[in-house]
């Protein structure tokens, strides 16, 4: 099962995407968020309820936005330096264990929404990613039992801001500027993925090839993930952990290369589909 | 005016200290959260409302339990390396922009709550200080209008898994164990502390002075704080600031002392009160 979140006639939902449009499980269940949905019942029962119904909706595409897959989530629980490409050309050590940082919820844009390069910056970088959805909470998650946490998986651009994250040591400024996170188009559910399938992911911007990677060369595999930051925190349902981004940023580029008002970056990722952002200079308020 | 979040009878909500007792300001707005109620109203409103009602509950130690100052903000902003003892103890430099981490709310505990070791780990350690919860929203906020942004000021132990917080160059994991982030005991408004008034902050471990330091000591000052935050990402009612912790903290004494089952750690800021947890080893689930 594909779920998107939307907007509709001014109303937020989310649905399944079926050959003839969506299934509005939102309104059926009154509740306009996948997250908040997940952590009311498993993602079984929001697969039956779509099998029972037809859609009501026309497709995605064609209602009047795309909100980011999990719009409001508790935690986003982000993976940093976790293909050996990337490490190499940020010029750092593989460490034995994850780098983990955070972004806010603020910071996240949706599929085919601009992803807004501040007044204060002009190294507004993406970074392809996949992320996780946490589907069932669960503390000190063994990595044997991760995917049965998993919801499910969708494409992620960490869009950072490269001046602002390198401040000071930590992160966490250059990753959270407000609408720089590309998150969509959909959750695809983890029954559609094998736990052992070698997914390729790709980001390209303004057509071009930037980055290329697969799965299998994940530093710290998606299990890995869950089992770790599980061991500090309890992840709960409709938490999101991106999962980190392969070689080939703009900052680490010769010469570099930075978005730009009028580029437009893509994340494809072999069954989630193509994460779709137009870059847009931000207008102060 | 000072707020507690609390438990009573089964119930949780928020309300106003007086000698006689507590007014239950959730309630009468049916709003168990302060984050949650600032975001729907200002601040003067919750202290008019206060003023108009006498205590309908006993004093805040008599009820069932407190809660954190704010439960579930949606943002928790942690300023690292703001004390010029702490940035010398942990052998760093001092940086043109301030240091900025992010808690999660699950990290947090209430005053009288315990502080928790895991099992993963000896090295819980403390940190002091001084959170700062914002009472009106807003995006690049001028550092002279900062205080108008500002609902009032708590104390906050920004507790650290050391040896976590070092796996790595980012510091999440190590500062968001669940159960280590003491807040409390009460949010005091910011009308009842002057703008340019000097706190004094106080860490006493099992009443041992561990950490004595005073707010013109902060290298980035509350205003600055606000205004570079802003900067990156909308501050909303309710979200929290932590603002830095001073020298003295136990991982950097010869011999390093970290905080142990049966200990008893205290936060101690003038007119914010006292924040006084024990520490307990966690028996994991």
């Amino acid at each position: 099962m594909k779920l998107v979140s939307f907007v509709h006639q001014g109303r937020q939902s989310f649905g399944a995407t079926t050959a003839g449009g969506v299934i509005d499980l939102g309104a059926r269940l009154r509740i306009a968020d996948i997250g908040a949905a997940l952590r009311r019942q498993p993602v079984e029962v929001l697969m039956d309820m779509a099998a029972r119904h037809t859609a009501d909706l026309p497709e995605a595409d064609a209602l009047d936005a795309y909100r980011p897959v999990v719009a409001d989530p508790r935690k986003i629980l982000c993976a940093g330096l976790n293909y050996a490409g990337h490490v190499r050309e940020t010029r750092r050590e593989v460490t034995v264990r994850p780098t983990i940082f955070f972004r806010v919820a603020a910071s996240q844009v949706a599929h085919g929404q601009p992803i807004l390069l501040p007044p204060e910056s002009t190294r507004l970088d993406y970074e392809g990613e996949i992320a996780v959805v946490i589907g069932k909470s669960g503390r000190r998650i063994p990595e044997e039992k991760a995917f049965s946490h998993i919801a499910g998986f969708a494409c992620y651009n960490d869009g950072s801001i490269r001046d602002w994250q390198a401040h000071t040591s930590q992160w966490g400024p250059g990753k959270n500027f407000q609408c720089t996170g590309g998150f969509g188009p959909a959750l695809v559910t983890a029954d559609e993925i094998g736990e052992d399938e070698i997914l390729t992911l790709e980001t390209r911007l303004n057509g071009q090839l930037m980055q290329h990677a697969t799965t299998d060369m994940l530093i710290f595999s998606i299990p890995t993930l869950v089992a770790y930051c599980s061991t500090f925190v309890e992840l709960e349902a409709g938490d999101v952990i991106v999962t980190g981004t392969p070689g080939g940023v703009g900052a680490r580029r010769e010469p570099p290369v930075f978005m730009k008002d009028g580029d437009m970056v893509e994340v494809e990722v072999s069954k989630l589909g193509v994460l779709r952002n137009p870059v847009r200079s931000e207008v102060a308020g």
